[in-house]
């Protein structure tokens, strides 16, 4: 066993460059854990001239990193570049037909070509790592892939994205604004020029895709996903969540329901006193609930450079035992189409929270139109108000007992008919989490 | 890869049990898990006529269980007896002699004998499994041997003793006494008889013992741990610590320091903020600090036959892959040498409570005593007092800034000649988290 494990790393960015780097600093407790030593035998980047502090000078360079999947002399090729189509598809691709078992971080190719992916790894013997690719430097992919084997699993749940949450825990601590978060994650380098893909939740929803499918054993269906990001969200949503002792987190959850999988990506309000609620700033968190465990729950970095490279690191020392397990958990032929939970069914208790015009009986009348849709109220409670006389303007916070969304959503649009708001109504589900 | 995998189980109790009945209701998704059927070909326990929710029909039955790891047709070994020494110690050693890879749930066995073991294992080609051993059903073993490689720790620490957990926790919430709670727990089961063993710290520091050999690459030494139970915490403590925003908890830690590592296990009290201050009941929960990731946290079941159960399981299913990993992490012959931290240099914050004659003076004298000790005080508080002049006692809480625990006692045993002590001082460590 101390033939060396030859790899090749397309993409040298931020997890990249980390782990080549790694690998090199730490190359004495690698070999001692990996029984042999890893050795990057090939690269690819776009600009061959940068320094990005590790010694490539015995390295083979590909421009395109493509041909260093076709071509490289590798036991393993690790793709580091992201992107859902493009270079990152065909160089795994290109890998995989080879017989060479690739390690990814990439959620967005996972999301959209995973069970392709599979079925190419398995047809030609192979299989596809990607640790990184959900939660960071959380082993929850090597967890849900070999250490729930037995149970069957009812949700999977977490926070999913570190940005998302330092803005949501931001806007928390210190009442700062939307935007405001906003910007000082862009200046930390959290969240990307275009922010949408991490605040409308899309981030988070390709990730969720492929804890779906390792929990339930379907096929990944990123398709189904009932998206919606924290724009919405203010930071008076928080703190009226917070006097009625939540927080609000963007939550992933897939649920099994009587008619199917349930796969959503919201704000929620959470409980104040549960694990998951301490779960601050930009670290990721994700519980699974199975029938033998009850519930268990791993946190721990969502993202940066060293904490994606340890995780990426960890499935090259699986590389190096040559176990070779199913991609997705199960053999791919095995997997089960994905069926999608009827919509809006979801039960569960709501806050909503109103901007109505100051007038007698508005209160009543709102109560009353919960009522009509059978919606129980937990409470009503008027917060502040603004303007005088006729321009008066009330915030009016309402917590549900548990109903459905379109119960609320009928009552709203009835309120709303009635010429009650004054406003857009913020509607947000509360997740009790046991 | 269609050849089953034919394992002999030691001990049918409540793990054993659950065990075999799991392998038997849900053949089919393991198959499709492992790649190859699981059989139980062979078990052992005393009452062979005890009937244990399974069909043991086509399984051969021993007496003796050194004589089933001896002789049965067998690839796996499964040791569920527990007991650090006796038969669990023989049959273990039975079956690693004859190179058999061995899974067991028994943290005493490998406290006492882990690196024996160990050492034994790789010298015929096999190896030890534990996944149970540690908190339960969470898979912090398989986190530590594989998903942690790279990783410097610097840290390891958790809450590894459901019985202590599920006391403090009610003490908290409910204002019950150590002595109410316990009865409780062992009407339900959690601790047993003689609870000792859990209240007394000496479980927590078991488990302690094994993940301070993974975090940290040294020996097993089991008996260098400082131990101290959960005894001596009244609910007037939690209350206490409750109104100073922290929760009391058993924790069991092991930290780099600059003269060695420290291994200790006690009540400690963490902000009621942290993510562990949330680990209520009998979860568990194990968090590590690394130099890649910062910081992770596992939390779940503790225990339980099911949630033991299903960790035996995930051993199992690695046995069926067929890989041999270095039963300790790295190669016995690696590891180096525990070195013990020197003793009561720790640092850090204390809490103190006192059980003061209620005179003029005494306060100002116990804060002259502390500084003359140099010891910067955050608080002190008079929180109740009781009887009437002469024999008036007051309590006094104090609460540190960083000091050494040697500084504390000397302070107390000056303030306790200057005779303003009405009974023994308690006094725990403030553990930040962070
Ligand atoms: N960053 C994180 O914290 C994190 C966390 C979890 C998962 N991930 C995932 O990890 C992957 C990499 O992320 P990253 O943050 O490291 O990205 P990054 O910093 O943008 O790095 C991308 C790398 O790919 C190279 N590249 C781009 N197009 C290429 C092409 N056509 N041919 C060859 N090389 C090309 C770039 O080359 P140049 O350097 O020459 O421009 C760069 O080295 C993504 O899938 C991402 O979702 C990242
Ligand atoms: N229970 C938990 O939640 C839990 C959690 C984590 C780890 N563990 C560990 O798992 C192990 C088993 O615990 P458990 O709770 O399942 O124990 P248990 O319920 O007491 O079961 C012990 C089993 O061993 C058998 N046994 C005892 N002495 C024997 C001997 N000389 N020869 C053959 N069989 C013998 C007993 O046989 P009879 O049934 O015929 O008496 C019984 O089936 C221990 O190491 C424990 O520390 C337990």
């Amino acid at each position: 066993m101390t033939k060396p494990l030859r790899i090749g790393i397309a993409g040298l960015g931020t997890v990249g460059a980390s782990l080549a780097r790694l690998l090199q600093t730490k190359a004495g407790s690698i070999l001692h854990r990996a029984g042999r030593p890893i050795e990057v035998v090939a690269v690819s980047a776009r600009d061959r001239a940068k320094d990005r502090g590790f010694d490539a000078g015995a390295m083979e360079w590909h421009d395109d990193p493509v041909t260093l999947a076709a071509q490289a002399d590798i036991d393993g090729f690790v793709e580091l570049i992201g992107g859902a189509d493009g270079p990152a598809l065909e160089c795994v691709t290109a890998a995989l037909k080879r017989g060479i078992p690739v390690v990814t971080a990439n959620k967005a190719l996972l999301a959209h070509h995973g069970v392709d992916l599979a079925r190419l790894a398995a047809a030609n013997g192979t299989e596809v790592l990607y640790e990184a690719a959900v939660a960071g430097g959380i082993p929850i992919i090597k967890t849900m892939r070999e250490s729930l084997s037995g149970n069957d699993v009812t949700r999977v749940y977490g926070i999913l994205n570190g940005t998302c949450n330092y803005m949501l825990t931001r806007m928390e601590r210190e009442g700062l604004s939307f935007d405001v978060c906003l910007k000082d994650a862009q200046d930390l380098g959290y969240a990307e020029a275009d922010p949408t893909f991490d605040i409308g939740g899309f981030d988070a929803a390709h990730k969720l895709a492929i804890l779906t499918s390792l929990a339930f054993g379907t096929e990944i269906d990123s398709g189904s996903i009932y998206i919606e990001g924290i724009e919405r969200v203010t930071s008076e949503d928080i703190a009226a969540a917070k006097d009625l002792g939540y927080t609000i987190k963007l939550l992933a959850v897939a649920q099994l329901t009587d008619t199917g999988i349930e796969q959503r990506v919201h704000p929620a309000l959470i409980p104040a006193a549960a694990a998951m609620a301490q779960v601050s700033g930009v670290t990721n968190a994700v519980a699974v609930d199975t029938d033998l465990l009850g519930s268990i729950m791993l946190a721990g970095p969502g993202a940066g450079g060293d904490a994606t490279a340890s995780a990426v690191l960890s499935d090259i020392m699986d590389l190096a035992t040559g176990v070779v397990l199913p991609t997705l958990g199960i053999p791919v032929d095995k997997l089960k189409p994905y069926t999608r939970a009827r919509m809006r069914a979801h039960e569960g208790g709501y806050y909503i929270r109103l901007s109505v015009h100051d007038r007698v009986g508005a209160i009543a009348a709102i109560a009353t139109r919960m009522a009509q849709n059978e919606i129980s109220l937990e409470s009503i409670v008027q917060r502040r108000s603004s303007g005088h006389g006729d321009k008066a303007i009330a915030t009016v916070i309402l917590v549900t007992h548990e109903t459905t969304e379109s119960a609320v959503r009928a009552a709203l649009l009835s309120i709303s008919e009635d010429g009650h708001l004054a406003g857009e109504a913020q509607m947000l589900r509360i997740e009790q989490l046991d």
